[in-house]
């Protein structure tokens, strides 16, 4: 298979290329390198089977002619940044509405009829039921990023209907591991390798989180999109574990590994920022009715992202 | 009250301006006459109350400046066209998604907090739940159109998080009525004035739709923005009456009315086009609730419309 991943040199995104290659893959990457990191295609570079296309999604003439021969597309590419979209809220209907729409224009002149799509947990804005089924009730947004992958979500359906592609919606919860670069794992050492004596904490540190481990994720993924039972023409899969934790429980856990003990001060409130869910938990029935579970507890994909924040400190002094 | 009404030129918008200039407000009215009509704002026009911006919404510059002063947003513009999506489909991303986050930027910029959006009953996709409530299982896009509107309703959730706004989302059913430019009745009288013998149905007739009458859609508008049970932060409505008909039924009515009786020929299937659905029947308990009830049955509506049109023939002549 001919696997094009946008977004390859992100988080996820070339752990998943690192997989499909060790899987014996033929696969194209692209990405702008504007969030990405090239480190992170360091083995992927060394295959004769990874090719490396740097450009933007928003490159239309790029994107189309980059993606021919392509079997299935991995849509991996976006802002990620859910915190800060009341600070640019053109963002994200660019960098994820605009950069989905064009995913699939050139998928439609390429002829090429499969989508693997990296959605969000926070499409359910503020829910009702926990855990959240794929089928809770119709959800309102909280934030930009939610809006902006919510409309992902609606493209990509609509071009399934009436275009004959398949497929395959992933509702991550937010996933930690290898070449993590943003998210409190990060942040929280960050600011406790500055100043280990006291640190600031966003809302009232009560928020209830869940997360997944990269590689029990991409698991996930891929026991997805070859699974005989999930081949419908939208086939959508909430990603995460049975369980969540609070966000004074996860600082437990980093302060206990950094062998510290800081002065917690909280910005207050239930919300760590506009749009932030104070609970997020979904259920994962539907995957794992395909034979998926995850690996790794959230304790352990915490300590393990500690570890490799630790021992990469080169990610800090980018940025 | 001033009011702000995008899409004032065309059906639904220009019955609003008329509404609303009789209930003594002020209205600016923002329109780029490209399916609207400027025949529809006749009476609008001579009140010293109305001032009309021929304008685009993709002209951020005009929007923003036109916006100055207004207390209350209608953003009715849009591509209504469900039915060509898939001929073009940046068109609904274009003016709907992008026009309607104009829109939104707009307002943060003028400081104007309230918004009242036409969504649509496409938004359901194909539903399972019938009559089917605001509240339905997270439904899947089928159509282009219903994608576009889902994006527009996510991003006046996030901006009423994010900016503190208020917004009122209308899913309609199709509304009939005086200044009716386009839909089945349209075409079925387009078809019998061409030719009484024949005429062809799309999909196979008994499609179930839900119809309802413009006067009671806007009165069902106007009830909810001004009732102190619906001031959250974001309000959504369906708004349709508590029955269906087949197309068959409605083709029936239209031919009675015009004393002719044509030879059908069903282009076949459940669906009259890509991302139809088969059946629309809402749920509009919620604004019920409020006090609102339509005052005009669909058969009505389907007489009334056909009678607008057999007096209105210009309306053809243009296109």
């Amino acid at each position: 298979m001919h696997y094009f991943v946008t977004g390859c040199a992100g988080f996820i995104g070339s752990n998943l290329v690192d997989r499909l290659l060790e899987g014996g893959h033929e696969v194209t990457g692209y990405d702008n390198v504007s969030t990405g990191l090239r480190e992170f295609l360091t083995d992927a570079l060394q295959s004769p089977r990874f090719k490396l296309i740097e450009a933007d999604l928003l490159d239309t003439n790029r994107l189309t002619s980059a993606m021919h021969g392509a079997d299935f597309v991995f849509h991996l590419a976006a802002n990620a940044d859910v915190r800060h979209g009341t600070e640019r809220p053109s963002r994200d209907l660019e960098q994820n509405t605009f950069a989905t729409f064009n995913v699939l224009e050139a998928m439609r002149h390429n002829g090429v009829r499969r989508i693997g799509f990296s959605s969000t947990g926070s499409i359910y804005g503020e829910p009702e039921v926990f855990p959240t089924p794929e089928t809770c009730p119709f959800p309102v947004q909280t934030s930009l990023y939610g809006a902006s992958k919510l409309a992902c979500e609606g493209l990509i359906g609509a071009y399934c209907e009436g275009y004959g592609m398949q497929g395959y919606i992933f509702r991550f919860v937010s996933i930690l591991g290898e070449r993590y670069t943003h998210g409190h794992v990060f942040d929280f050492y960050k600011k406790l390798a500055a100043n280990p004596d006291e640190i600031e904490v966003l809302g009232n540190g009560k928020q209830r989180k869940s997360y997944l481990y990269v590689q029990d994720c991409i698991d996930a993924i891929l026991t997805a999109v070859s699974h005989p039972e999930a081949q419908a023409k939208i086939n959508i899969f909430n990603l995460g574990t049975d369980e969540y934790c609070a966000v004074d429980q996860s600082l437990d856990w980093i302060c206990g590994e950094l062998d510290v003990n800081p002065v917690r001060r909280y910005t207050g409130g239930e919300r760590g920022w506009i749009g932030d869910s104070p609970f997020i938990f979904l259920d994962c029935a539907r995957i794992r009715s395909l034979g998926w579970k995850p690996k790794w507890t959230i304790d352990q994909s915490v300590r393990r992202t500690l570890k490799y924040l630790v021992e990469n400190k080169w990610l800090f002094e980018r940025g």
